[in-house]
């Protein structure tokens, strides 16, 4: 029996056709000084430099994409105040099309301005999940716009993919890849991509050790939600979904939990060697491939780490 | 009558030719935002993302690869405290020889420990320069080390030139450079090569107003030493050589001077926008692109700026 999964490589194909000239295919770097600490090989994809900053750009441009022109005529939604904001934004204003989006009333006011900077409305919500469902429901009677899931959406899946294929591409004799879990629509997209162009590739997800929902669903074989999330890589504090979770459980080999104190070293580490400017979520992979568990796998030579995003406050590091 | 310079576009591509497998190919890349702030295209090559985090190993690299077996038996000194001395020490390194790096002794520990992270000796002496020359010739004189200066060596600029070939390589429409200036190896380089490939390429030096020699030398036709420079771009402090002036009062056309609040406000729009540690000198180049005077030049748009370096304290940022 063939699982049918919320996406394909075909899609993910189109969705990188969709992207071209409108996202960067960022570069993928190596570090001396880093390979040394991971005791092999580490390939090192910028999405930090991918356009807002993350790579949910790919997955906002091809959701944005996709929409019919009726659609489009009346917006798009979603409830965020991270990456996925500016990148719906940012796509949104590149269509020409309307983008609300509704952040807590005590998101950092540097990420409402980022969103405002790209032309969206913010509208603001009590800080609490089921605030931000009502009024991102709210929004969409009012408008009748799309709304846009971060993750669990199969067009965000298919356009977060086309990052599996640039580093198969760049990196045909890879032999592992690392990505950080949060949602999983990364994650999920990179392992659809990846398996179907090397189906012996080695995929491992990093999770933050205070938001383990990831590695305790592979630990008992079923999607079970994140509650209470303590953990500074902000970005990564989300349950998995329902069409994430299918694929990252069929094809992940395991999850790496890394603390937080791991995270920061990780993070510094790129910000010195690499001369990378990445955020705490975005130093995860670096993380787990410096952690002892990982660096013990053999047969792993070169394995590719994908630094998911850089926007940080250069006013308040970690250290 | 032809000008006979210290080093040719011969000489840059064999340099090339050394360099492959040693030192980077670095990436060159875009920020839209950016280029919106500069009203015209910009083109970053990111230096800072060198071996040793500076362009500085492309030239050390070159010099070391260039000494006889017998030369490089007896090693190698100069006296920095700077990026050379770290380029000169892996470049050592690399081959299994000797360096020794004289330094004064107020040089920050981290500096110190960095050189010595390479394996080379570190010799302390006063901070004036005729300290360091009188240091570092008795280091030629115990040792019989060869003596590589950081910019005033034909070796040394022909390897810092192959980042100017890199550059066309990847931008073969380009009509502009900037380039930041102290002694001029990495401007003189890639003049001769940038001006071989395209003799209608537009070159600018960009630096700092505290330490403005280049400017000076060039508004006088005649070479002007930099005294009592005070700027927080410290890889830029030095006075052009006789060997890169002739190159540059040929082929630049025009010096473009910053203050320091510039070089602050081009570093943090560097980091936050293009996600890149880049160090003050390293910036200088971008803080000339967003200048009044070279936005109002016509006719570039599209231009390259190479970001020198990335060697900076975490701890102790600008801002």
């Amino acid at each position: 029996m063939t699982t049918t999964y919320a996406t394909n490589i075909e899609s993910i194909r189109q969705a990188a056709e969709r992207l071209a000239g409108k996202a960067h295919q960022t570069p993928l770097v190596r570090c001396q000084t880093i390979d040394a600490c991971a005791g092999r090989e580490l390939l090192l994809k910028c999405e930090n430099q991918q356009k807002v900053g993350a790579f949910k750009f790919r997955g906002a441009t091809n959701a944005v994409a996709l929409l019919s022109d009726e659609q489009a005529s009346q917006g798009v939604v979603t409830h965020s105040s991270g990456n996925h904001a500016q990148a719906l934004a940012l796509a949104a204003r590149n269509r020409g099309i309307a983008a609300h989006i509704v952040m807590p009333e005590n998101a950092p006011s540097v990420k409402r301005q980022a969103v405002e900077g790209y032309g969206a409305e913010v509208i603001l919500c009590e800080p609490t999940l089921i605030a931000r469902e009502t009024t991102a429901q709210q929004v969409v009677e009012r408008t009748g716009a799309q709304f846009i899931h971060p993750y669990n959406n199969p067009h965000i899946i298919a356009g977060q993919g086309t990052c599996g294929l640039e580093i198969l591409a760049a990196a045909p004799g890879l032999q592992g890849l690392i990505v950080p879990v949060g949602g999983g629509g990364l994650l999920s997209g990179i392992c659809l991509a990846a398996r179907a162009i090397n189906p012996e590739i080695r995929i491992f997800a990093a999770e933050p050790a205070g938001a383990d929902d990831a590695a305790q669903s592979m630990a008992s074989g079923e999607l079970i939600p994140q509650t209470n999330p303590q953990t500074i890589a902000d970005g990564l504090l989300t349950s998995l979904g329902d069409l994430t979770w299918p694929i990252i459980r069929d094809h992940v080999e395991s999850v790496i939990t890394v603390d937080d104190n791991q995270i920061i070293s990780a993070m510094r580490l790129l910000w010195e060697r690499a001369k990378m400017v990445v955020e705490p979520s975005g130093a995860v992979g670096l993380a787990a491939a410096l952690s002892d568990s990982f660096q013990s796998l053999k047969d792993l030579e070169q394995v590719a780490i994908v630094l998911t995003g850089g926007n940080v406050n250069l006013d308040q590091l970690p250290w």
